[in-house]
C-alpha cells in the first residue's frame, strides 16, 4: 500500500465533555462525498493527548466503521515505548491500517539519534501494522533529520513519514534519499506547503485544513498533476491564510471553530483548550467567506 | 503546612521493565537518615510520562509509607484538565500531602495565560490538596510569567512554586510579589541556583541532584541558614558541575547512574531512555569523585 | 528591470588580510562563462561586517568591472538608517544596479514591523538604486512577514526580495500577495529551496552555493523552465548536501574552502573566522566529489 | 584594579540627528553626585551599532573629562578582529581604562569557542587596556560557556566580565571557577539580578537601569554589603518592574524616556530606533511613580 492524495488528521467532536461518536459519524458521511484519500485518527488535531486509551481505541472503530472503505491512519505514539507498543496492537486490532506514530519527546535532552531510531526500530518491530513516522518539531521540539529517516526507512515495517517541520529543504531530501526505496510515502504535514511538497515529489498530504476545505485541498492535487501550474499556485496562494488559522495561529480551537462555520461539527474542544473566542471567530468568518461553506463543495 | 529545604525528586526504579517498590524503599530508607524535608514522586526525574495511571499510584503509596512521616508531594499534571484531578484525587486518597501540577504544553500555542490561568483555577478547585504550580520551560516550552503566578498565588487551594526556569530575576519578582501571602512557598528547581535563591528569599529546592548528594544540598541550606556565605558559596560552586550532569546534560540517565555510582539503586530507565553510555559514566565517576560516595554521607 | 535567475553572492577574496581585488577579477571571469543572471556583492557570503566603508565601495567598483555588463546587487545594509543610505548612494555612484538591504536587527527587541517598514521606507526614499528586501532570520534573529513584505512591495523604490527564511509557506505567501505588482522579484536566498521556490513562481535565487557550482544551479533553472520535472529534482536533491556544507554547516570558511577546492580562488576568511580545519575540508572534498570540478563546468 | 560597584552603560545623548556632548556632560554632572563606581560608555545602551569610529572615540573623550576622577570603560567590540583592536587603541589614547568588548556575533555558527577564544585572545594581546568579556546572549545569539570565561581569565590582560545572560548558574559557577585569580571581576550586567549575583560573589554591575536609578542601585550594593537582607531584597524587587522596562521590554527607547522622566537628558534614539510611543510613555511615568525623580537622589 502507498498512501498519497490528501487526508484529513480528523477533529474529535466532544460534546458535553464526553467524545460524540454520532458527530463523528456525521462528519465522515460528509467528508466521504469529497476526493479524500483516507482518514488519520488521533493526531494532534485530534486532541489525542487529552483520550485516555479506551477513549482512542473506541474512536478508531467509529472512524473505520464509517470511512465507506477508505484506509484509516491511527496516531498512536505514546511516551513510552512499551505504551506506544500496546496501543498500536489495539487499535490495529479494530481495523486500522496504518499507525502514525509521533516519537516520545518529554525528555527531549535524551532523545538524540541513537534513541530517536532505537524507539521507531522497537515500535516497528513489534506493530503488525505498517509505521508512519511523524516529524513536527513545533509541538516537540524534536527534527527528525533526513539522514535518519532515510535510515529507518530501510525497515521493512516503516512505510512512510508525515513531516510537518516546513523545512522544505529537508523535506526534498528526504525524498531524495528515499527515492529507490518502494512504497516508502513522504507526505506533506500541513496545508501550507502542500504545493511544494508536491512539486518535490511528495505523495500527498495530511493536513488540520482538510477538516475545513477538503475539496479545496483535493483541487490543489489535481492542478498539480494535471500541470495546470496557475491554478496550483492560486489555489495554494488562498488557502494559506486560512490554514494558518487553523494551525499556527488558533490551533484546535480554531481548527474546530472554522468547522462549525463551515458546516462540519467542530464543537468545543476538551479542557484546558478553550473555545476561541468570538472576536477570534468574527475573524475566522471572514478570513472563510472567501471559500464555498457547503459541506463537500468548500470551493469553485 | 509550608514547605522549605531540600525534597529530592524521587527516581522511579525499575528491574525487568517494572517498578521495584522494594528499591523505592531502600532508596527512601537510605534518605531518610538525612536533614531532608521531605519527598516529590512523580516529578519530571522520576519518569512519570511512562507510568501507567495504576503505576503512579502505588509509587504515592510506596513513598508514603516509606517517608518515616515526612511531607510527599506527588507529580499530578496530565494533559487534560480531567485526567489531572482524577489522578490528584487518587493520590490524594493514599496520603499524598500535596500535589505538583505542571501545566498541560502539548498543544503550546494555546496555552496562553488565560488557559493557563483557568486550567490551574480548576485544578485547585477540584483539588482536596494544596497544589505546587510547577515552572519548567526547558521541557514544557511555556513559562508562567511571574504576574500570572502573583494571580494564582491568592487561591487559598494553590499553596507554592516549583521554578526551575533558572530565571533569577523571574524568580526574585514572584517572592517579591507574594511576600505577603502566608504559606506560599517558593521553591528553586534545580540545584544549580538554589544559594541564589535562598538569597532572594525562597523556601528551598526540589532539585535532582538531591537523589545523589543529599547531604551536600542540604549543607548549602545549612551553611545560608547560619550566615556561612563562603561555605555556602564555595559548596554550591561545587555542586554545579554534578548538577549539571543529572539535570542538562544528560538527564534521567545520567541521574540514574549518578546514583548507582553514589551508593543507590538507580537502575535502567525506561525505554525509549536508555542508560548512559559506558563513556559519559566514566566521566560522571570522576565527576562524582569529588563527593564522598556512602549514601547518607556524601559530603565532608 | 527585473531580477531572475541566478545570482552568485560573491565571496570577498583576501590574501595578507587585505581584499584581492585581483583575486576576485579571475573568479569573475571564471563566473562569466556561466549562465549566471548577475551578481550580488556585499552579502553576507562575501563578510561585508568585516569591510569598512572604502573597502566595500572598492569591491562594488571591480565587480561593476568585472561583470560583462550583468546586473550588479550590492548589500549596503547597516544598523544605523543614515549608514544604510550613506552605502547606498556610494555603491550607486560606481554603477552598482541595485541594493540588497539587510534591516538592522542589533536592537531585535525594537525592531517591531513599525520600526523595520520605517527603516526600509526610509532607506527607499533616499535611495537611487532600486531597493530589494533581505530576510535571513538565521543571522538577524527577526523575520520580515509576509503582510509587511507585501505592503512594502507597494513602494515604487522596492524592486524584490531575497528571502533566506527557508519557510515555503511565507515565501508562497509573499508571491500571492504580490502577485500583481509589476516587476517585484521574488528571489530563493538559499539553494537547498531553489526549485520549490521555482514552482511556486519565484524569479530565480541568490544562493552562496553558486560560488562553487554556478552551472548545477543555472540547470535547475533550465529544467525547471522546461518542464523537465525529474531532472530537476535530481538535480535539487543532489546540490542540498553541497549547499548545507557551505551555509548552514560550514559557513563562510566552509564556503571558501569549497571554492578552493572547484578551482576558484577562496582563500581565507577574515578574523575573527578561522579557515575550515583539515579534517572538515577531507569531508568537503569528498562532497563535492559527485561534482564536476573544473570552474565553469561543474556538472553534466 | 579591580572593578566593582555599580557602573550605568550610559546612553549616549543626540539632539538634531548627532552626538550632543553638552547633553553628555550634563547627564555626567547629575551621576556625579551619586555613589557610582565608574561609567561604561558605547555600550549596548548607548547605541554603539549607531556611532560611527570617529563619534566612538568621541564620546570616550567626552566621557572621560567629565568622569570627575572616576574609571571609565568603553565598548570596543566590532566584527572583526582588527576594527576591534583599531578601535581599543583609538580609545586608550584618549584615556579611556578598560575595554568592555563584545565578541563578533553576525557568522554565529562559525563563533564556536575556538574562534571565540581566538578572538579574545588577538584582542588582548594587542589591547594596551585591560580587556572585560561581554556575555549577552540575548543580543548575540551566542552564550560564553564558564569553562572557556575560565580559561579565557588566565589570560593576564583579561581583567573581568560583564554577564549579562541571566544564566545565574553559570554566573555562579564563573565565579567559582575564577575565584583563585587575583582582580578577575565578575559584573552583572542587569539590574534584574544584581543582588543574587552579589550574593553568589560578583564584584557589582553594569546595568541600563542606573541610568535612571543610579541611587537605588547602589542601595541594593549598601544594603547587601553591610548585611541588611530584608532591605536588599525590598528594594531589588521594587526594581524589577523599571529594570524591564528599560531592558527587555521597551529597550534603548524606553531607556531614554525614562531618562527624560527622571530628570537626565534621554531624548530620541537615533533611527531605525524610534522614540518610545506615547501610550508607553504613559505607563512607563506610572511605573516610575514608585521612584524619587530628582536626579541624584532617585529613591529614600
Amino acid at each position: 500500500m502507498r498512501i498519497g492524495g490528501v487526508l484529513p488528521p480528523l477533529a474529535t467532536p466532544f460534546e458535553g465533555g464526553e467524545v460524540s461518536h454520532e458527530r463523528l459519524r456525521q462528519n465522515l458521511a460528509a467528508y466521504n462525498r469529497q476526493p479524500l484519500e483516507g482518514y488519520v485518527v488521533l493526531g494532534s488535531n485530534g486532541e489525542f493527548p487529552f483520550l485516555s486509551f479506551d477513549e482512542k481505541v473506541a474512536c478508531c472503530r467509529t472512524v473505520v466503521a464509517g470511512a465507506a472503505g477508505r484506509p484509516v491512519l491511527a496516531g498512536t505514539g505514546c511516551e513510552s515505548t512499551r505504551e506506544t507498543i500496546e496501543l498500536t496492537l489495539a487499535v490495529a486490532r479494530v481495523g486500522v491500517c496504518g499507525a502514525l506514530v509521533l516519537h516520545p519527546s518529554y525528555y527531549k535532552g535524551s532523545m538524540d539519534e541513537r534513541a530517536l531510531g532505537r524507539f521507531y526500530r522497537d515500535v516497528a518491530d513489534a506493530s503488525p501494522l505498517p509505521v508512519y513516522l511523524y516529524n513536527v518539531p513545533q509541538y516537540s521540539g524534536i527534527n527528525l533529520r533526513p539522514s535518519l529517516v532515510a535510515d529507518l526507512a530501510r525497515h521493512p515495517g516503516i512505510a512512510g513519514i508525515k513531516d510537518s517541520s516546513g523545512n522544505i529543504t529537508e523535506l526534498a531530501e528526504i525524498i531524495h534519499l528515499t527515492r529507490d526505496i518502494e512504497d516508502f510515502s513522504v507526505l506533506a504535514g500541513s496545508g501550507g506547503f502542500l504545493l511544494a511538497a508536491l512539486a518535490l515529489g511528495a505523495a500527498g498530504g495530511i493536513m488540520a485544513v482538510a477538516n475545513v476545505a477538503p475539496r479545496h485541498c483535493c483541487d490543489i492535487v489535481d492542478a498539480f498533476k494535471e500541470g495546470r501550474w496557475e491554478d496550483a499556485r492560486l489555489l495554494q496562494g488562498e488557502l494559506i491564510p486560512l490554514n494558518r488559522s487553523v494551525t499556527a495561529r488558533w490551533g484546535v480551537p480554531g481548527l474546530k471553530a472554522a468547522m462549525d462555520l463551515a458546516g462540519y461539527y467542530g464543537g468545543p474542544p476538551r479542557a484546558p483548550l478553550q473555545p476561541l473566542d468570538p472576536s477570534h471567530r468574527e475573524e475566522l468568518r471572514s478570513i472563510l467567506g472567501r471559500f464555498c461553506l457547503v459541506p463537500g463543495e468548500d470551493t469553485r
